[in-house]
């Protein structure tokens, strides 16, 4: 009999439409290579050599930090798309050159968001109140943008909102931080999701991320976490050994459809999500996570498809050290992971979401 | 004036269909963050404790390898995909699920390809007929896995060949070698290219990267190598620092295609390719690097379409510590690259593709 958890098989990802392709049974392999260091010492609250620190001076550039209290949101020194840039006007007529070389241009811009004051910090060791000040720096930076563009300040169209945790994923400065790159255009990967959540409701009749939480409510075995207004789940389809995927239940299309209780509900379960996480291996969890959400303007299928949802992708895979390699097979072939979603979710469900292993 | 080495601009990758998003202005940005470390020993040609090594006993099972002397071929003891496993059949009833739980069964076999009996060598140390030896081992596992499948003893479709290079890119053994997976469908990635370059052939009667080759013929700029079977190019539309692209000039459809000539020119290219990684940054270079080419069979398109081509996706962007980090906008929203390819190329074409530094 074909079993899930250990015979090789291959799920569907239907946001972003690939397979991916796993090996239950290969997670019995020993591992010689490479390892990440351990992370479990917690930083002094102020480091006077860190340019996001209130007060500090920053790495160019010569800009002090004001002394905030709570959030802070500035212009990233080093941003990968600028406003003030000539526009890209397309001349070729080589039809070779215009098939092959197929370029466009893009404007934007990048900030950066101070999640607190405090050098030794992390999401899962501020509190709720703390959490909700860093989810209202997101709306704030939402609308903000939003108001530039249907003000005819700016040509913005989406905003990425993310964070790079840890070391393992290149985050240069430990200070608790995340990013967002707004740009002219709708990034690829939110637009193959918006492609594909607007075809499944135009052939459902209902929303993808909706039918999906539904599914999962019943079936269980992926659940993560629950709340009044959110749910976490280990998606049928992760590819990081721990991935999940928080989910509003209600159609919440960006930060801007959250009311207060849902602001604090949003605080509480990633509180609680970065808390287990931690609590996994009982190290600084690293990770990639962000959210998807409505363009500032789209067609109407863009606008009406768009699910407010968070990715969190993170690499560690049996320990503390012992991280996932995306390499080889899986740059080359295909997506690949070792143990099962519901195997990784009944290891995250386990965990204390409570209390932090630093405070035990 | 809008400049490609100054200004954001996105670049359109036709055998993936996607965008990548190129900020050349970035690359001036100070680097703070992990480091790899650096790696310029070389190795004793025997290592008592290596389970690559011939005459020495595997990581599991109490396999003892051969006195191979060139090289050799044996399935991997933590294989991926297996053959013996029962067939997948799908029982769902429930619509909710057959819409979004999507599953496919997956049988296959993993392959290690030890390049040389050497363990202190990597393909740029090897000698020409050395890696016209490997060659000889990837065309040996293409068609002794399609006469599997041509006899019926097996359902193999088809085969990814690769090697993953250097501890940053998960390989567990420094012992030269590669890998093939060899699957019973076309592998995510492979799949993509193929409908690409079929519709590329089906619009222009021409094949993609046929076209590809004649145009970088004349624009010169990217071309990296050239013998008189293979060119090596950045990519326009490359997203690691320094990718590159070996084409086959002529349509090869398979490693069964190239004559003794073009193993040759094959072998020549890939050590001059790797010895200028080496040299860029006087380290050994890691990377993940692996073949696309046609399935053991397929529909007529996918057949004809199939052009053989290898890639290079290499880590390090500016020494031998200082690699790109594809995370949070890279993961949630699009590729991203600082470099353009035309200055990766610029650097690549001006190093020593003949002597290695380890000896100079
Ligand atoms: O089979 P190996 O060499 O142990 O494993 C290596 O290559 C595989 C295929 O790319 C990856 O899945 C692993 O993460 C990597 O460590
Ligand atoms: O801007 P930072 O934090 O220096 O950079 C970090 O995040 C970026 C966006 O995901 C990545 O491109 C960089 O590789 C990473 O180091």
């Amino acid at each position: 009999m074909f079993s899930f958890s250990d015979h090789s098989h291959r799920r569907f990802n239907p946001l972003s439409g690939d397979y991916i392709l796993c090996s239950p049974h290969r997670a019995k392999r020993p591992w010689l290579g490479a390892k990440e260091t351990a992370n479990v010492q917690q930083l002094p609250s102020y480091d006077p050599t860190c340019f996001l620190c209130p007060r500090n001076t920053r790495a160019v550039g010569g800009a002090v930090n004001p002394d905030y209290s709570s959030t802070y949101i500035f212009p990233n020194d080093f941003s990968a798309v600028i406003l003030d840039q000539p526009d890209y006007v397309d001349h070729e007529t080589d039809p070779l050159k215009k098939r092959l070389l197929i370029t466009k241009g893009v404007k934007g811009k990048c900030f950066v968001i101070c999640f607190s004051p405090n050098h030794g910090v992390t999401l899962p060791l501020m509190d709720v109140p703390g959490i909700v000040n860093v989810v209202n720096a997101w709306l704030k930076l939402y609308t903000t943008l939003k108001t530039e563009h249907a003000t005819g300040k700016a040509p913005y169209k989406y905003v990425q909102i993310f964070e790079n945790k840890g070391a393992a994923m290149g985050c240069s400065n430990p200070h608790p931080h995340g990013q967002a790159w707004c740009l002219d255009t709708i990034p690829t990967e939110v637009n193959k999701e918006l492609i594909n959540m607007t075809k499944y409701r135009k052939e459902n009749g209902t929303h993808l991320l909706g039918d999906y939480v539904k599914l999962e409510q019943q079936e269980k075995q992926r659940i993560v976490l629950e709340n009044e207004s959110f749910i976490v789940v280990v998606p049928y389809w992760a590819l990081w050994p721990f991935e999940t995927l928080l989910i509003s239940k209600e159609h919440l299309r960006s930060v801007e459809d959250l009311n207060e209780a849902q602001k604090v509900d949003l605080a509480t379960i990633i509180k609680q999500l970065t808390t287990k996480y931690d609590n996994l291996f009982n190290t600084f969890f690293p990770y990639s996570m962000g959210i998807h959400q409505a363009p500032f303007f789209g067609t109407e299928d863009e606008m009406e498809s768009s699910w407010f949802h968070m990715h969190f992708y993170p690499p560690l895979l049996r320990s503390a050290t012992v991280k996932k390699f995306c390499v080889g097979f899986e740059m080359l072939g295909e997506a690949q992971r070792d143990l099962t979603s519901e195997q990784a979710a009944e290891r995250l469900r386990g965990l204390d979401g409570e209390v932090h292993f630093l405070r035990k």
